[in-house]
């Protein structure tokens, strides 16, 4: 969340020329996002009315490889209804650049504003955003690997192994135990689409109950589609530290879902189990990186420990009380 | 260069009701300025129609005791026509707020870039700002001590000391001897004035070759006027690493500032110090920043060898090369 290449203002200016944007007339590095670089750009406008871009400059974290996925996605999501921000194409057609030596975008600007404790009312609005953009990917051709799948949660533990317990007495236990019920119990046969995979309320932008922007979508794959939901639920249906469970966000967040897309009595059944995934999943990132990034460093580590207490929450929930609404 | 300071957007929405800014749209943490927590706020506007602000968190390096000086000052420079950024009133009239436990001000936005590799035009135009500055401040009452004067500079040598050798073998006396030349030849009978003292490309916002801006005035204090010229000649007018002088951007600069401003027969004879003095001050925050940011840490560490590269220059120019334009 910083910006990590700084782009001179001359440079961004000239790179605008290869689009139907008008002359660059503000420029500020944003924290924001996954890590890249992102500047909120202002110019003149191809009308003379102000306009403004998302530069994005892709650091190591994303796979150059993976843009053209991104790119479609948006752009079949976009052209369906949905409010996610496009990749803009220059006047010869090309999305993707070279700038400061860094693939490099210009990407839609969306206004709203990412709220911190959602109400039951935006916790609704970002359950029926999902499921629109669930109803919306059906038919898209794209796919690309969740690297974050089972497999994947047990290649992490592998890497974390005994560090676990620097975080907490036990921890590795937990996390062994919970993979082997996952093992058993994940499920197979459920409909797998394209998902967001990562839709926290960093990467909705509102205004009031309205959902104005997807953002975000850099961990988007190819998964069990219901487990999006789980991700969704996980990330907006608790206090930070996971110690509160809201149920009338919860309530609120499955019947947008309900109301907009929808679920099968098989992915009710499952839904308990995908929101342990979920946990386990969001856990075990914030584990690796508790236990790889020095503590005096300037990244703010997030605490896994409220992922182990949502997980501890939904290994107790039943199908009814987490889906009746 | 980094947000410090996460606010919640519901707390900027609430924040905003003070004023008559209209309802928050979208906020962005932007990497800017001294080491404060900078937001690019965009509201519906008073008016309906879309309007940015700055909020501003002042972290440690700001002391709340100094913001009722910047603030007076900006008011008299925006009064008088300098493009400034005004700090700006609630209905209570109030400019100073608290928001997350930290000082807070919402400031006016001005568009703009700031340049990298500046032109000789873009040069002039900042020497012009500069003397349009000095005569704007005219008449300000404030007064601010500038902590980093020759004593300051003594100051920071003493707490680098032996230290200074780690960045350059031989830069501990190099120090010493030009802080002996400074005592004995520092200028004490010109003229003082409020002086921004920080105006790097950084600080000036330009579209084209016009000034649009001039920006960040948390160093502002009571000066040598003719110092902050050196200051702004030593910041514009050398490659980034001090290693060449550019020729046609200094003649520029000072043509743009005799033409707003002008320099007396005093200030021109001393100036050549001035400008040592500049290239130390800047020598020293940097060697002192470098001494005490681990290598691996995530800020960049400036160079200090580029201000003593520019130091070395200075010390064999004549009035003549520097200011006949």
């Amino acid at each position: 969340m910083a910006v990590y290449t700084h782009v001179p203002a001359e440079d961004i200016d000239a790179f605008l020329t290869r689009y139907d944007a008008g002359r660059l007339v503000s420029a500020k590095g944003i924290a924001e996002g996954v890590e890249n670089s992102n500047y909120l750009l202002e110019t003149t406008g191809a009308d003379g009315h102000g306009h403004r871009y998302i530069l994005t400059l892709y650091e190591k974290r994303v796979d150059e490889a993976d843009l053209p996925f991104f790119m479609d996605l948006l752009d079949h999501l976009g052209e369906r209804g949905c409010l996610v921000p496009r990749f803009i194409a220059d006047r010869d057609g090309k999305r993707l650049q070279q700038l400061s030596g860094r693939p490099a975008c210009l990407i839609e600007f969306l206004t709203g504003i990412s709220v911190t404790e959602p109400t039951a009312g935006q916790a609704r609005a970002a359950g029926a955003a999902l499921g629109q953009l669930h109803k919306a990917a059906e038919g898209f051709a794209g796919e690309r690997r969740n690297a974050l799948d089972l497999p994947g949660w047990h290649d992490l533990a592998d890497k974390c192994g005994e560090h676990f317990d620097d975080i907490a007495p036990g921890l590795h236990r937990r996390v062994a135990d919970e993979l082997a019920f996952l093992d058993a119990h994940w499920p197979t046969d459920l409909p797998r689409a394209v998902i967001h995979a990562d839709l926290f309320p960093d990467n909705v932008l509102m205004l009031g109950d309205e959902v104005t922007g997807l953002i975000d979508f850099y961990f988007s794959c190819t998964d069990i589609r219901a487990y999006d939901l789980a991700v969704t639920h996980s990330a907006w249906c608790f206090s930070n530290d996971g110690a509160t469970w809201f149920g009338d966000r919860s309530r609120a967040m499955i019947a947008g879902y309900e109301a907009a897309h929808g679920l099968s009595a098989a992915e009710r059944t499952a839904f308990p189990i995908l929101c342990r995934g979920a946990a386990l999943r969001f856990l075990l990132t914030r584990a690796y990186d508790w236990i790889n990034t020095p503590p005096d460093a300037l990244v703010t580590r997030k605490d896994p420990l409220a992922y182990l207490r949502r997980l501890d929450f939904y290994a107790k929930a039943t199908p009814a009380e987490l889906l009746d609404i």
